[in-house]
């Protein structure tokens, strides 16, 4: 067993902004990441919303953060088992590491929905029905394009897939798709000016700041058209085209719509780790998302003494509040380690 | 002058919960509040969204805090002039005090919308229009009552007084207001049972954690209504009722309905003091709220070394967000005093 003050479980911002910020407090850091990769989803990412921040950026700054000399990092090295030990926490991980704690940290975050669940959308079965992982990922290389490399006339992007859906059992909403669609849709028309864009949405949630400002240029600058309705069903047209149909819910009219591509805006879900990891130690809440001991008071801790929270874990959020989070946590951790000491 | 190691303006929760840390952290803290009482407005809050957690809770444990034996408080101590001078930072009060520190932290916090810029809703002129803060002080002190001391048949509650609306110069979203609305109803209907509870509302905004779960269990279990409509007009009828008309947007239909109480959810603004500071200090960004340097990457510093940011001074945020905000931000200033010491 190697000894650590903190380890945190996860290599994305959450678990890199927390890392940090402990080490520059001169705390030694375990950091411990599942994937080849460190980054967690912002690995995907071209532009963050709202301000159409690079996301080469973000991962610059934080894999520069990761090089702290107080900070190892471990990739490939996805938990097993935490479990308490007197009074340390041990973590052991599937490639055979085995450290011991007085401090933890859970950045273990979210992962998609998978379309596939949504079997009347099409996913996995038209070539034309793709995520908004898969789109963002487009847009990264510059190439929009069909299944068969041609430029789309049309675009439609679904906002609420697996999310406030009572048959995929999450009546949550997933915080972030709304304002991701808006930002992609005018990354669409960026690259490509001559598509049409098309978002469908239930309500269309603009609740933080310059979201709504961006909502509202999307329509004026670049000529992105929203509808108010769920799309029910996916159809393939003689053309290599998709057929999508929906009830217009301002209009209360049916309304079917010819596509090239159709993105799926895909929801927020506890991520695998979160909820075993959540299980084994008992924190696991609504949905397996990791429940602090109070959302308003004390929101990194949870019942058990060094064993905090940061980031997406415990709920969807954006970058900048899954990065204030984790510095919230970060202080809370240096805190604690300092009262063991005292 | 007298020094400290930061002087933090505002005693509301993002600037006790920062204080707070920062005392626990050995540093010597100046917390300067302009009001008499502490607390901002969490001083008016009854309970807190999404679960109804005491709001004199939240109060007990932030006056808790201030007590620490790092922090001085000085009330009534509205802050008038803010300066750098040398490397050190220094703040004068309106009632003569005078400080100097290495760091400022700004914690200035909002204000709420002055509903009687939107004169076609009637407040101030018909009794039975209230403020979604006045409704809070009812609820509070157990008396949801007309101006007659009538208990309300029917209470209709309006979302985006103030906000989404380019009438009143604001088009942004105040992002708590939707789920404010969900919590006020069913509050309303707790102590009122036999009350009719009708939301009006543009988008319904629940894209917290829990809010979607409560918006539905407030139509299930408490049968709140909720239109699809913004309140165009406002008159008294010969009974001393309300009449409110507007257009239900889902059915395209114009509706009239008589109500005893009419609560406007008021939106948020940068407070006089957020405004007036930023101005000074030149970090004011868009509608008067304060611009840290990087949304993504160092949302609590500014481009003046030493100057930070915490809470709603930056945009409207729920009570969870400004606690993290608030403890991300005594991070940042820790080491940042440690550095000057290094």
């Amino acid at each position: 067993m190697n000894k650590a003050d903190v380890v945190v479980i996860g290599g994305g911002p959450a678990g890199i902004e927390a890392a940090y910020n402990l080490a520059r407090d001169n705390h030694k850091v375990v950091l411990v990441e599942k994937e080849k990769e460190i980054f967690g989803h912002m690995q995907t990412a071209y532009t963050l919303f709202p301000n159409f921040q690079d996301a080469s950026e973000i991962r610059s700054s934080l894999l520069q953060k990761t090089k702290h000399g107080n900070i190892t990092l471990y990739n490939n090295s996805e938990v097993t088992q935490v479990s308490r030990e007197n009074d340390f926490w041990r973590v052991q991980t599937i490639n055979g590491l085995d450290f011991i704690a007085p401090a933890v940290l859970l950045a273990s975050g979210f992962k998609t929905f998978d379309a596939r669940y949504k079997e009347e959308l099409g996913y996995g079965i038209y070539k034309g029905v793709i995520t908004s992982v898969e789109f963002e990922e487009m847009l990264k290389v510059g190439k929009i394009q069909t299944a068969n490399g041609e430029k789309p006339r049309r675009i439609a992007f679904l906002n609420c897939v697996g999310s406030r859906d009572e048959k995929v059992g999450n009546h949550y909403c997933s915080r972030v798709c709304c304002i991701n669609a808006v930002k992609l849709s005018i990354e669409a028309k960026k690259q490509l000016p001559e598509v049409e864009a098309y978002c469908f949405y239930m309500d269309i949630r603009m609740s933080g700041q310059f979201y709504e400002e961006l909502y509202r240029k999307s329509q004026e600058d670049f000529d992105v058209n929203y509808i108010r309705g769920r799309i029910s069903e996916v159809a393939p047209t003689i053309d290599n085209r998709l057929q999508v149909k929906c009830e217009d819910t301002l209009s209360q009219t049916p309304l079917k719509m010819t596509v090239d591509l159709l993105v799926l805006m895909i929801g927020i879900e506890a991520s695998e780790g979160t909820a075993r990891i959540g299980e084994q130690v008992g924190v696991n809440g609504e949905y397996n998302f990791s429940k602090s001991i109070s959302l308003h008071t004390a929101d990194n801790k949870t019942k058990h003494q060094g064993f905090f929270l940061a980031g997406t874990c415990k709920r969807p959020l954006t970058v900048p509040e899954t990065m204030a989070d984790a510095r919230a946590a970060a202080l809370e951790i240096d805190l604690y380690l300092k009262s063991l000491s005292q």
